[in-house]
Order: structure tokens, then C-alpha cells, then sequence
């Protein structure tokens, strides 16, 4: 219990610090493909097939607010939260184990509403699942979730795999969950202490939807398949736009150019930015939780992505040592930087 | 948010609970072999072997205490509650992924201990560390193991297929890991607010060293597949005889005697409960973290369990409907409970 040297773990990030704690691990079996680095560990599976691995954590106060996250939409949130990390390695999840830490005040009642909001995403993306624990919390709610998933082997994308020139791609639009966040703080706060709060998101039912109700994008890893299209490298949009882009540049070892008149905001996300007097573009860099996808595709893949429709194509690699940099409308380079 | 009906957890039971909020869940997926209601999930792998995969919960204030629990051996014990849930399947495992919720005071330096045992028990189970999140928490410790492993189809076991005159088996001895926990609360409340606590556990190392590193029976799983013995049902005993030996009564549908003056329990267990006038008896029987197999084998591999060494014959299995006793050394039988 000695503790004489103290880092505080803030100073060091959080790539550096999982790397540091996880490097000196040696792996030994050899059905081990890839580990610590990824949305999901990669396991050997048959001579066609991979099998993909990965673990979430969600914990009440940090990544959720049970003031006004409703037990089902949390639920459906933390089967997607799952499933999106096996969809950013370009797979398919199968199975999906769900632990819950609870305090013995929680109701059954309440318990069934979580599980419907489970089940309800478990059959929206074909998901079984397959295992569940219950343990006693001291500490508030803990949901943790873990995903199994297959890709054939010549379909696996990693975080590594992006070359200069390659096309920047991300689906749907950014900042909107982290807005609608906003929104919900804001409601909270106004009607601490009301009796019967009854909040109005007149307007913005799409922000709180992101939110809420976030969708795993399984269309769109099944457009690119029946496209022919493999992603030179993916990453599941989850701490926002320019920490996942910057893991991309990280693992793949490049610089990227994004333009700031190409980043998919949506129309909701602009007008309650204005409400509150912030910057939508700062919220669709930093903004986390959309799970939308970030890839990179060959140049030549262009018309392809136009064809699928829904993927807004925002920048481009650039070579290693040429650095992450966000260019406006007027030619300003602007270096992307994590909060 | 609104809550009419209240049913507390507690008057449902554990195992009540899990069944009906995933009873729900419909399995989809051509590759889940079996889901919910064994110590690991069932997934199809290849022609020969089923994948197994297992997640575990280990929360602060809970089921570790920072206080007394030094963080080295938590990263230890950690890796071997994931690890045992596959050996319970009769199988090895292969892949293991962390995820951890920390507070942002905890330094790089404390969590480094806590890694530096996660690499230790790895190392000694020859499974590879494949994932890893950090996430911040405002409420304790939170650690989150998944497991993957491999078992040959023929050889997978699980809780449900006891039969009657099934011999039941145990390996290592019970209640200890219980006891170390008692020394250990014990000798927290002795020197609460003593500024430099230097507690004596002379003659109880055996004890600690069960609460604090058990091991994971791979030695066990390893024995019985050298013998060419599968058993016909296991669970790993984490929650006590009582509790998980009731698991299989109901998974096999069936009812067992165990003899009190069977059960394996440790000469240093006997003497700590002497000292705290305790029952070492319900030590063994309802004191959880042993992480020893509790499992059944036909009559006639009596003498193949007693060539294997280290395995308690402590009864038998018994029809349906006949309940489950302990019978003690003068006849009487006493039904087995769960606190």
C-alpha cells in the first residue's frame, strides 16, 4: 500500500497510460490476432473467419444521469455501445454478455424496464443474449458489456490500416448526442427541486433521440459489404471526432486534413448550439457518444461511397509526420487536438 | 420514471431474477450453443470445439475492500474469477479482456501494481490479456473481466447433467478464502485510526493467501483430462457449497446428500473459527472466493478421482423431488439453504 511516487493519471492520457499499463503483457496463445489497440480483440476462429472480442464499461454519473436517462433507453444504449465496437472491425455481432452492479434499492420493476430496452436492441441488431450477472453495488448503477462477433479474415479493418491520400469518411452526423446531453443538463438544472418537472424539447426530439437512442450502424457495414468495399481503417465514433481521428493517425501512423464546410452537423445540433451560445463545430469534434463510423477508403472508392449514400466524405490522409489538421473555409489550418 | 409497483430484489432470489428478465431474449444466432444459466456462454467455433465466453463484475466496498486488499493481488484474483468460469466448462482459457472504472485520484503508479498482478496470473494460466478500457468512475473501483476459452465438444460440461447416485466432488478445502476475509475485517476494525497498522496474522497466512490469491483449478481441469475423465456437471464455487451445489441440484433437476464429516475444510479455518467462536461448518458452506470446482462423476470413476489426489468425495447425487441435505455424523439431515 506504499505509494511514494504519485502521477496523476491525467498527465499522461489515456492511449499512453493503457499502453503503458498493458505493454509488458506477452501473448501466448495462438489463436490470439490482435489485442490491446482496437474496438476489439482479434481471435482466430476457423481458416475463414476471425472471431471478434471487446468490453464496455458504462457507470452512473459518469456516462449516464438515471435523473433523466430512462432505464429502457439506457438498456437499448448499452446493447448498441456493444455492438458497435464489432462493427467498427467491418463484423458482425452474435452474442453479448450484460453485467449489471446494482444497489439493493432498484426495484425489479425498474430492472424489467432496462431489460426491455436490451431486448429491443438485441432484436433490432440480431444480437443474442447469452450471459448476464447481478451483483450488489455500494457505488450507483454499473452496466458492463461484452461483444462477440465473426468477419471473414479478408474483411477485417483495423485502426492501422490507413495510407496517405486515402479518403476520410464518417456516416450520419456529429455533435448531435453530445448536444442533446446539453439539452438534458439544461432541463435537469432548471427543474431541480420542481415537484413534477415537466420539461419541453420541442424542436429538438432529434438531439435527445442521439442521446438517448443512439442506433449501431449495421447498415451501413452491410452497404459496404454488398459494395465489394473494404475500409482501409475504421474506428467506432465513441470520444468524438477528433480523438477517434487521431487513434486512426496513431495506429495507421499518418497526418489527416478534414475540412470544417464538410462536417455532417445537423440542422437541430446549429440551432440549439445558437440557443446556448456555443460553437455546433467544437461539439462535432469533441462531442462524444454518437457511434456513428470513422473510416478511410481508397481514393479510387469514391463514386462507390456516393453510391451508398448517407457517408459524408470529410477530408483525407496525409503522410506520417505531417500532423492532424481541421482547415477552414478560408485556408486556416487548425491542429486537431483532444480536450 | 414512474415506478407503481415496487417488488424488492431481495424477495426474488438471484437466480429467480436473472431467469425472468432474460427469459425474454430469443436467440437468433445459428452459433450460440447455450446463453444464460452457466458459468460461461456456449458459442460454435469449429467441427470439433465450442468457444466459451464469460464476464465477471468485481465492484469496491463489495467484494474488495482497497483498505486491506492490496491492489497487486487484485489484479491477480481478478484475472482468476474470469479464468475460473471457464474451467468450470471444462475448458481452458484462452483471451481475457479489462475494463476498469477509476477515480481520477488513483495515481499510474497504483494502477500499475494492479497490472503488474493481472500480468502474474496470466502468466501462470497461460492466458493472453486482449483488451483493456479505463474509465473515469465517481464511485470506487470498478473492475470488469470477460473471458474467452475452448473446449472440445465432447468434453464441455455444464451445471445441468447430474444424474442420480453421481458422485460429488470438491476440490481444495472450503471456507477458507471466508475466514481470510474475517482476519482481515477483523484486524480493520482493530486498527481503524491507528496511524501505522502493522496487523499480526501469524499462523493465518494460509487463510490470506486464500482470500487474497486463490488459484484457478487449471491444474484440476488438466488431471481430469489426463485421466480421460468428464464429468457430469461443474460450477466454480464462488457464492459457497451451498449456494452453487443448490445450482446444479436445479440445473440437473435433481436433489444430493452431502456428509458433514466429508466436507474438506482446512486446519487452519477450524482454528480461526474456534478463535472467533464461529462454525467452521457454515464457513464451508456459505463463505464465497474459494474458486475450487465442485463437480459430479459417475460411480464408477471413484478410483479414478482418488488416483487423480486433491478431489473430496463429500456425497451424492439423488433423484428429483428428494431435496438437498447435509447429513451429519449421526444420521440427521438438515436442508441445504442459501443465506
Amino acid at each position: 500500500m506504499t505509494d511514494k511516487k504519485h502521477t496523476e493519471i491525467i498527465t499522461v492520457g489515456k492511449e499512453n497510460l493503457i499502453e503503458r499499463l498493458t505493454g509488458g503483457f506477452e501473448m501466448r496463445q495462438t489463436t490470439t490476432v490482435a489485442g490491446v489497440g482496437d474496438d476489439a480483440a482479434v481471435v482466430a476462429r476457423d481458416d475463414e473467419n476471425y472471431t471478434l472480442f471487446s468490453t464496455d464499461l458504462l457507470l452512473e454519473g459518469v456516462n449516464f444521469d438515471l435523473v433523466y436517462f430512462p432505464l429502457k433507453h439506457l438498456g437499448y444504449k448499452a446493447v448498441v455501445v456493444g455492438c458497435s465496437d464489432i462493427l467498427a472491425m467491418n463484423g458482425r455481432a452474435e452474442q453479448l454478455t450484460l453485467a449489471l452492479g446494482i444497489s439493493s434499492k432498484f426495484s425489479v420493476e425498474r430492472l424489467e424496464e432496462f431489460y426491455a430496452g436490451a431486448r429491443a436492441a438485441c432484436e433490432d441488431l440480431g444480437v443474442d443474449l447469452v450471459g448476464g450477472d447481478l451483483k450488489s453495488s455500494v457505488t450507483g448503477l454499473v452496466i458492463s458489456i461484452s461483444a462477440l462477433g465473426s468477419v471473414a479474415r479478408e474483411r477485417l479493418v483495423r485502426r492501422s490500416g490507413a495510407q496517405p491520400n486515402d479518403l476520410i469518411c464518417v456516416t450520419g452526423d456529429l455533435g448531435a448526442a453530445y448536444m442533446g446531453l446539453h439539452l438534458l443538463e439544461r432541463e435537469k438544472r432548471a427543474f431541480d427541486g420542481h415537484p413534477s418537472p415537466q420539461p419541453s424539447f420541442e424542436g429538438y426530439e432529434y438531439l435527445l433521440r442521439r442521446q438517448l437512442m443512439p442506433a449501431a450502424r449495421r447498415d451501413v457495414i452491410e452497404s459496404l459489404a454488398d459494395a465489394g468495399l473494404v475500409p482501409t481503417s475504421m474506428i467506432d465514433l465513441s470520444d468524438g471526432l477528433a480523438a477517434d481521428l487521431l487513434r486512426i493517425c496513431r495506429s495507421s501512423q499518418c497526418g489527416a486534413r478534414i475540412y470544417l464546410d464538410k462536417l455532417p452537423i445537423a440542422r437541430e445540433t446549429y440551432a440549439l448550439a445558437e440557443e446556448l451560445n456555443a460553437d455546433p463545430v467544437v461539439a462535432a469534434l469533441n462531442g462524444g457518444d454518437d457511434h456513428e463510423l470513422l473510416f478511410t477508403v481508397p481514393l479510387s472508392a469514391r463514386e462507390t461511397v456516393a453510391r451508398i449514400g448517407g457517408i459524408d466524405i470529410i477530408g483525407h490522409i496525409t503522410p506520417d509526420g505531417t500532423g492532424a489538421f481541421l482547415v477552414t473555409p478560408d485556408g486556416a489550418e487548425v491542429q486537431i487536438t483532444t480536450p
